[in-house]
């Protein structure tokens, strides 16, 4: 009866090495492709509730991607004071061919990683070809992907960085020089540069609208990623009515999307409101319209996500030989 | 952003180094407890499908235990043929104050062991004080612990072991031996010797009864732990509908007990069925009636019981300063 299981550990910096922002585009282009089609089950994920926090479970399985995987992630705010991370996860990949675990992955690289490939793939799908003008709100933990991934995927000549507190956004551009490359990132402009932007990202844990509908111009695409849960908006009912909306899951940013809940509690729009899915637009199975109004990508983050990645992420170290070799 | 949690990683040898059958046997007893009395949370596990087979996910979180975990365990029939395990599984712990990850658990010996930890408990707080004689069938993975947990139990005199391929039940006598001290394992004996015995363990995969009601006595009592799943039961009708049958969950037995859902397919019970819970007689909320019929505990086994063996496992690893310390 005892016997060994091998698995592979693999680290935060090693979930890094593994897996670039360009590699992860493309990887999220198929993840929300396989998730329109069906060809992922990711089922609701399960919360244990204490006085400190909560626990959530997020399994996923999907036949393209080989694996089955679950990530196990913590939200307890309270850990900020004690000098812990208040996210912390993990992910357990489990064989498709042997149901075997095969390794174990820090999560929290890894869904920074994958938030900000969603940007990514959105910005590419659709923001205005020509965008050169950007501006990021918010300068926390998920950040730099989300600065990544727009560098990715536009020839952006300046992106402004909006922060609550204006010595953030000053340290934020500072640290973030090194990926930005030929961009200039400003801190804290007069907000009338907003008129300017092509892409606008939040990524904020704001409850209201962090911009106003007469801010911004008309031919502005918005990526949304930040304020979880359904009371929580970054964006104005305003925007979101004249906007093409589009989302990750259907199902999941009607049930959890405070963009879209707070306007059906108030009645803006009906219960058959049915914005598209990004990877209705991938597989061109919608289109956008005409460019004279604001598009919004509204992500809440799908179990979907970190399979792709989890996937390659598992492949790369084992060809590469990388990675702790655990026995269990 | 780059960081490093730290996880321990507790194999299958130290799994076992760590919790022994008396212990284990003390801890369903406070998790049955806990069950009943609604202190522990183990939600509606969820499982993955392919065609190979299936990913179960089953989390708990209970105050008692002071950890959440969750048991990932695959069930890949054909891994048989590859020399695999046919259900691995891991544990992941995680801390109740901090919701940091904690620990990684083999998890197939914790599950076998705590499977013989609830016939362990049932048969103490079920089987008559002066059982002397006993059956045991099947002789697969989780026999062992069946065994070790009867003879925790109860003083027996002698165990009859019964298997369909006899080659099984006599290697399992010999390789038992060593647990059994002055207790005398026999192998497939006549089957007349069933009238004897005072505690029946059945651990079988067998869709039908693996006895007839004819053929044991008024005053048994009937472990019955194996045939996974709503189609199959080990024990027939006609012994369930004269026996006081004990549940671990009720929920879930009525749910998933094949023994209660295939008498209710036959309609032999009405919808309201209500068997008692192991932790009803455990608080003292129930007792057996007067020991003129057979008593039958029916377990399809619970996260709850995952749960204080993971506890009790991680804190002793924590407390020894046993295990791996690896970094995420």
């Amino acid at each position: 009866m005892l016997g060994g299981m091998n698995v592979k550990l693999i680290d935060q910096k090693l979930v890094a090495e593994c897996l670039k922002m360009p590699r992860a585009i493309e990887l999220m282009k198929s993840a929300y492709a396989d998730l329109t089609e069906g060809n992922v089950d990711s089922p609701l994920r399960t919360a244990l509730v204490n006085e400190g926090g909560t626990v959530l479970y997020k399994p996923a399985y999907g036949e393209g991607a080989g694996i089955f995987c679950v990530k196990v992630v913590s939200v307890f705010a309270d850990n900020v004071n004690k000098g812990l991370p208040v996210t912390p996860g993990i992910i357990v990949v489990n064989s498709a061919e042997t149901g075997m675990p095969l390794a174990i992955l820090e999560a929290g690289y890894l869904t920074a990683l994958r938030t900000g490939a969603a940007t990514g793939i959105a910005t590419k799908v659709m923001a205005p070809e020509d965008s050169k003008v950007g501006a990021l709100f918010g300068t926390g933990g998920q950040s730099r992907h989300q600065l990544e991934a727009m560098l990715c995927a536009r020839s952006f000549e300046r992106i402004y960085v909006f922060s609550r507190q204006e010595a953030n956004a000053i340290r934020f551009c500072q640290d973030n020089r090194d990926i930005a490359g030929d961009c200039e990132l400003i801190a804290n402009p007069d907000r009338k540069v907003l008129k300017e932007c092509d892409v606008i990202t939040t990524s904020t844990t704001s409850p209201t609208a962090v911009f106003s509908d007469e801010e911004i111009s008309d031919r502005v695409h918005i990526n949304a990623i930040g304020s979880l849960g359904a009371q929580r908006t970054e964006i104005s009912a305003e925007t979101l009515l004249r906007s093409d909306v589009v989302v990750d899951q259907r199902a999941a940013c009607l049930a959890e999307a405070g963009e879209i809940c707070l306007m059906r509690d108030a009645g803006l729009i009906d219960d058959d409101y049915c914005p598209v899915e990004i990877g209705e637009l991938i597989l061109g199975k919608q289109c956008l319209g005409e460019r004279n109004k604001p598009t919004v990508f509204k992500s809440v983050g799908n179990a979907a996500q970190d399979l792709v990645c989890s996937a390659e992420i598992y492949r790369y170290a084992l060809d590469q030989g990388l990675g702790v070799d655990a026995v269990l």
